[in-house]
């Protein structure tokens, strides 16, 4: 089968999105079953509307420099296409723009939801018989993604979280008598992120503390244990994911044990300057909260080359695949050897990734429940090497000019 | 004269106050009247103390490593120093300390507060004749020294805001509609470091508005403006400095126009979550606020290197001048020419220094204070230019490993 092909990034944006878009875009133009690469912009909405780009129309070069540049430069969506069963109207739609360009690939680049939207697409477009080939490749720096080692964006977004530490570490050790310092890392239903924060005691100074959504959290003993560290060595650096719950199931964020201050503790702070509030209000010791926000996912400046390479390859490989004309997979990582670190490619079928979580083993979590074990080191260690040799020009990085407003 | 050479760092850490260690202790290390090269150990609380290091004790592949070391290795306070005509008592103790090591010439680091330290020390030596030489260095990530172009620490905060504001904004435009996103940065008094983000601007994506302490803020005309730009664009960023004030005086972090909820939100979230709840409570319009927090001045994988190699000279000039005999100064930069970007050091006499504050001039603000003009671009690109060979180990900054505790 002969025809074009259509991508488009999909869901949050990541450091190393754009990276799999160039080794999409640059690997199809050499498929000699490719009549034309299209991009889809703002994602499956922007397909919707036809709002679909002609990727021979940018500078080359810049579509070479995606390989380094942050967020999705082909614009992005966060839309959840329904049950074709129940309501097939979206779905003609969009088959009526794939025959209007006579596409016959569709590569997604996105996390859950979006592999959720290409098993639909790829089982719909089998049930009328349109021939069009379907493939996912995986994108969250949450990298709770199943049935994959890791997901293209953790490691980028892991390097900056474990540097930031590092330098926070050292930064918040200055002063005889310091505080207790709680950063707080993206990650609404599994640890990985905030795991990686302790990348950074490879180099000595990193979080004495992480707190991940997948063990109970208990007030007390983070108290306890952050007060007696803070006596100890005079200052207390705690690393805290976004996501973690008490017990009972109830996120911290959301609710205090008696569930009093709910409303304006959501309106106005996240999780860690809650736990800083407590601690200073409760127990009279100093404290500083920080958010890392949105710079985990953008900070291209600090990408992990090993990311960018691998998120390329992803992009790349997920063409091979829908060009041989395999339909309903993801682009999976399987991690052959640790030592030296190995990554194969493979294809995963769609059917069972969608709407599943993959949270930490608990053998990376330690007994306490309040730091990691050396296996979560070894796991994610290998996926931060490497630097990109960003160009700058004006002393700021220079990225790819692209934007989803270029076409 | 012959004798000891003491430094010490002192106030908030920055991304080169080592770089300013470094260029002391390598260039006392050469000079004939040094007899040996001291470090105070967490600033003038320590000197007071005797918490005191001899520098030839350390690795020197160590000292060379703080060219790029962010945070303070040796240690910091923050410690105003009483009026010594009032009450001589510390003062006393300080020469104490000074005596027993022979200490003739004294290097300080620091930013507004130490360089009234410098001053009121120097000032009691001369007072009692004991000799010895005082001179301070400057530092400050808020660049609101008085009688200097600018400060070593300004460069390096400067391009990590304006790197990280380009990055963060390329990541919100990458939705069809978009949200308002506020980024909160820091400056008490100055709005230096907030200006600075319009240099993200240079490479086309950066704020769109930028509120500084010296102009009065309004709430009005900040809704209005935002508003406007996020319709008409799909998404609007906003750099906002912590320290901007209502043109009666308060503070925005402090309280509102109605001066109603000061408490719950002095204690749970800054000025940039405080306006994007104003934003998203009161016009129904999406908004997310960041904020920049510490790594603003402790991202020593992305300072600046003019910034780096300033702070050096810096410290090494003020070996020069404290061993010349000189006393009671500051080193002190003239900027000569522009383009091309030159430096002179000079001293600068310490009795006006302390206790001012520099403010952004009028002229680089804009006529309605919502951004900066062309003339702040061509004051702050010089100081954010080159970027430091930090040496990379296990995917992480590989930083030196003195630290207070070395000693």
């Amino acid at each position: 089968m002969k025809g074009k092909l259509l991508f488009a990034q999909s869901g949050g944006p990541s450091s190393v999105i754009n990276a799999s878009a160039c080794g999409i875009i640059q690997r199809a133009m050499t498929n000699e079953n490719v009549e034309g690469v299209l991009a889809g912009i703002y994602g499956i909405e922007g397909i919707l509307s036809n709002n679909i780009a002609d990727v021979s129309q940018y500078d080359m070069a810049e579509i070479e420099a995606l390989k380094y540049t942050p967020a999705s430069a082909f614009g992005s969506c966060r839309h959840k296409m329904p049950d074709w069963k129940q309501d097939a109207t979206l779905y003609e739609q969009l088959v009526a723009v794939f025959k209007q360009h006579n596409i016959r690939f569709f590569v997604y680049i996105g996390g859950n939801d979006s592999m959720d939207t290409c098993n639909k697409i790829a089982l719909y477009m089998q049930s009328i018989n349109y021939t069009c080939s379907v493939i996912g490749v995986p994108k969250t720096v949450d990298n709770d993604l199943m049935f994959t080692d890791h997901c293209p964006g953790f490691g980028s977004s892991a390097k900056f979280v474990a540097t930031m530490c590092h330098e926070i570490a050292i930064d918040t050790a200055v002063y005889k008598k310091g505080r207790i310092t709680l950063v707080e890392v993206m990650g609404r239903h599994a640890g990985w992120l905030t795991a990686a924060s302790a990348l950074a005691t490879v180099h000595g100074a990193g979080p004495d503390l992480i707190y991940m959504p997948e063990h109970p959290f208990d007030m007390d003993s983070m108290v306890a244990d952050a007060k007696c560290i803070l006596e100890k060595q005079g200052h207390c650096l705690v690393a805290v994911s976004e996501g973690i719950k008490y017990a009972n199931g109830k996120y911290v964020s959301e609710s205090t044990p008696t569930g009093n201050d709910a409303f304006a503790h959501s309106q106005l702070g996240g999780v860690a300057q809650y736990l800083a509030n407590e601690l200073s209000n409760n127990y009279n010791v100093p404290t500083r909260a920080i958010e890392l926000s949105l710079p985990q996912r953008c900070a291209g400046h600090i990408a992990s080359a090993t990311d960018s390479r691998e998120a390329y390859e992803a992009g790349a490989y997920g063409v091979d695949l829908v060009c041989s004309g395999l339909t309903n997979h993801m682009v999976s990582f399987n991690r052959t050897s640790n030592k030296p670190y190995n990554i194969q490619l493979e294809p995963m079928c769609l059917d069972n990734i969608a709407n599943a979580v993959k949270y930490m083993p608990r053998e990376f979590i330690n007994d306490k429940g309040n730091n990691v074990t050396d296996k979560l080191i070894e796991y994610a260690l290998p996926l931060i090497q490497g630097e990109n040799q960003v160009p700058y020009e004006n002393g700021l990085p220079r990225y790819s000019n692209i934007t989803p407003h270029s076409k």
